[in-house]
């Protein structure tokens, strides 16, 4: 990109991860929505129109639904896409790896998320990680809302403490608050049944030399996963020390304290109260309280991750990494401070 | 108030409702904070130092817990009192009645929430029924939630058609959204178990010409109360005839077809999307396909009723109406514009 | 049925609805259950086999799934068809009407559930209302859990001070205790938004002459639906002549107040105490403290209706209803006492 | 106790845990109910009165509140007691300590449950590791549920393999299904938020050399705690040969993969379906897919543990513990045997 050039930026799934990259995205300095698309008519085509964005489609006989209800349609897929120099594919799990030969096609960058294989792009992305490994690629894709959780927390240990190995019990919410389709209603469901879960090597598809055995359930609550975390250490740490390391990353809070606050609809509550857009908490939440050294080289904690909003940042860095030649300290400082980062408290 | 003065408003409970109050005060042209009280250090303290409300604490011996987290005290609830011009009490129900004391000894004037009783005040406010009759009154009570949604329509439709009868059930959500300590998590509770329930005397307290019959449950679910209204007329009304009215009136949304919303999940999503601050519906969300007439001159409707922010423009409203000489049209229109409405889709 | 002879009862469909018949049908005197069938192999097929009901199948490709889990085949559906007298279908809603054909081929008498249409059978059964009217059919339709409750009270009432119009509130629950993948989790939603409801016309498909208005909504909770019902009278009523009328139908129960119930979860716990089979609660749950005379004629109540189980006794009955010559009141009675009714306190 | 002798039991706390142990006991041969308590007038005296149980109660000004709902009082708590060989304490945690002086000076033998601390009666009981300790002893106290449940797969593995250290996360049901009042409804709540959590001491309270750390959260179900057990064990093990050791305990139940079982709701469910008294699961419900050995040396597993039931069946063995000379095993075989037990599939 040039000096003073913007990064055109279509959003391919203008749902719950795609409506809030095209928000993050549109606050940018250097980038800009060129389009943003859905299947089917519904409130969200409001919300597209009201924040300005070009909407596309890809099947035009559901035009009318659009137009009828005072949605004005751009046009198709295609012709977003290549308006784009980078598209975010925000489909459902699965539809990425369909799209990929569009892209191709194209010769558009995509970024996809993590509800896609590793396979697919060859390439898994965090912000902290290895952004400088993006660079110049087709095709990235950010890991899973509780990978990426994981991920942020395991490599500032790691780099400081060496961690032998990771033992972590994720409870994961069961839909996210606006789908009222999928239950359960009362039960804890084992998901997957089987131990350990893939949690672990998609860990690894980041942090490969990291030994790591997971395990995960699904509860009934909307709001956010919660990860009880277990690192083995291979240096002494202490606990101040490790406190110390979340509160020099931007994208891990410690949650204190005094906020009283112990769940995870409480910690939503005070997102809500910070006025963030959404309510979202795109870092890490980590209680402040739990964080503990057993045994002499066993850290502890708990951390909440919002399963909507932890990969939004992630794919804006990842945009600037594919397609700029902004570092990586300098992209996360700019993402963070386009959305106006609060700490949590 | 004489011109360009500013009514001066203490908020009397930091929480649920005071803490929306208070912003929703803070961002009217004629209207300053001049303090809100909190009993007990947590989060919400720091989101009123994050807004730069003065704090005020009643109990002085815990003013070392606030400080200690970094939230300085500015004196203690009667210093906050006298200040203030009107004191918007939103304590837990029943505490009014023990502040009310205070109140007249400071004469200073205040606004009762739905929790206290009508007899309180021995006023009942609705900025679209009585805003005149609260001109001078020390004390006004706004109704609750749920009287407050069942007033707003069930006046509309009077004044236009007459109503003869109301019979209305009320599905109401177990606990706020922060709220972890009540239940239940799986169960329709009754309550209460004998009918009529004693929201249609409410409804009486505002409009009391209103024959009103009310039946009421909690379901474990954290967002929005809904109704089920069915009101036989007096006169015969179309279905578009009654869609008009509520289209006319501001606080009435209309949630339509093309939106594809058929619950309060859906809902609170898209007031989250629009950007509302902690996404608040503050307006009644009649759902568009729901309204119907039965049998000639049975109209019949869903309504979603937020909890936490129904009531929140109307003791706006009831500030104007008590401390000022704005007449009702001029203070809806107010409260609106200062907080940006956008119309429900 | 000659004297002494059995009435051969298969069970299609060996689900939550079928598990249960199945279980009443093989406590019944004067029935056997010749044959239940399942689609594919999971922990119902042990049940199956701990009771001893010969397990078919519709797909003999599965067979292997079941034997190496220890479980025998007994053959495929038709083959169990063909040693019944009487199948009743507890298949998916929409699933009967396409094994309609397979019945008449094999000239087997057939039941089926709610979730088939009136016109799949041309008649509607309810052991109070119309017992008669099923001798000789080859197919009936033993209403939903929800038009089952509806009209075993309506038709009480109806039947002693004539109902001008019945209005009735249905707030359901989202999921039986068992399925993890229907939600919402938190969410009330309008199931369906349009009013009023298709209940009030199934209501009709048993007593036609009704008057009936239904609006229907969900709920996430596991443990019963919950009745919001108010009828409008012909004749005066009392409060206390409604609870005899409750007390003299064996269906009904009145939950009094002394047992302090007043939720669904309460009275889940209390059938569960009871010692009932599968904690089922057959009979309407009417709550005593509830059932209100307002304004003269109009008689409200609110009552809990098991939707796993109050069909399953008239499925029992519509058996003799069709296949035997037993008359209405005697099979109730055997019915009942098979399963040791035990009155809901 | 003499040959042919029955053990005289009371139940002082007749609610969730105390309904249970009173059934349980009184299908045992050498048992026999001598009175249950209850503090108010609720369904569950209409319970008590139908099992033939005598009933007490501590506060004799309410005995009209039960005798005109029907049900007789027999007398005081404190006539209960003198009745009693070994009184079943099931009172909410914390009252057990307070009721400890009555008992000392009726010099009648208690069992507690885990609701009081260690302290209160210096022994931590648990069937299969200290049971002839508990002979003699006036005071012994039950660990709760999910201790029991710890104890049980640690015992077992310990014995066998060595255990060098356990890690284990519990997620925790928020309320008993028929308990309204508790939530919370869409949250996961830290509890403690501190870590590690207090179940690590309290097994060590019944296994004192086991090295164990643990966490402990809350979400909104209400059957079964889940819990996530890591072992690090001593000797190399197989997971077959883990498999071998739950197989040859007999309240350690594995859910086979056939069943397709994958959550708390379906194992609730498939209790139900067998016919158990309340549907409950006295024994760990280890998933057999989930056995899995890790890095050689790593056992882990997921284990469903019913709140209300596992503590019912060690009940049942500190009676004969402490006032018979039935040795463990015997005692273990009786107690199973009298409930029917039948292997969770």
């Amino acid at each position: 990109m040039g000096e003073g050039m913007t990064i055109k930026v279509a959003i391919n799934g203008y749902g719950t991860i795609g409506k809030r990259v095209a928000d993050a995205v549109a606050c940018q300095p250097d980038m800009e929505i060129v389009g943003v698309s859905k299947t089917s008519m519904n409130a969200d085509a409001y919300i597209a129109k009201a924040r300005g964005y070009p909407l596309y489609i890809a099947d035009m006989t559901k035009r009318a639904d659009f137009e009828n209800a005072g949605v004005s349609i751009a046009g198709t897929v295609i012709e977003m896409i290549a308006k784009a120099d980078v598209v975010v594919d925000a489909t459902p799990g699965g539809i990425g790896l369909k799209n990929k030969p569009m892209y191709e096609e194209h010769k558009v960058q995509a970024i996809y998320q993590g509800g896609e294989k590793h396979t697919t792009t060859g390439f898994s992305f965090n912000s902290s990680v290895n952004y400088d490994g993006a660079q110049g690629r087709q095709f990235v894709r950010v890991v899973s809302c509780n990978t990426t959780g994981l991920v942020r927390i395991i490599n500032e240990v790691d780099k400081e403490f060496g961690v032998e190995k990771v033992r972590a019990v994720m409870v994961r919410r069961a839909s996210d608050p606006g789908d009222i389709k999928r239950g359960p209603v009362d039960a804890i469901v084992l998901d997957p049944v089987t131990l350990p879960s893939h949690h672990g090597p998609d860990v690894q598809s980041v942090l490969n030399h990291i030994d790591i055995t997971t395990a995960a359930m699904i509860v009934p609550t909307t709001f956010m996963h919660m990860h009880t975390v277990q690192m083995t250490l291979k240096k002494p740490a202490t606990r101040e020390a490790v406190l110390e390391l979340c509160r020099a990353h931007s994208r891990i809070g410690l949650i204190n304290k005094a906020a009283g606050i112990k769940s995870t609809a409480e910690l939503k509550e005070h997102m809500q109260d910070l006025g963030r857009p959404r309510s979202d908490m795109w870092e890490n939440g980590i209680f402040e309280e739990s964080v503990s050294i057993v045994d002499g080289n066993e850290l502890w904690l708990f951390q909440a991750i919002h399963q909507e909003a932890d990969v939004v940042v992630e794919n804006v860095d990842a945009i600037r990494a594919m397609a700029s030649d902004v570092p990586a300290a300098e992209s996360i400082r700019m993402t963070n401070e386009a959305l106006g980062f609060v700490a949590v408290k």
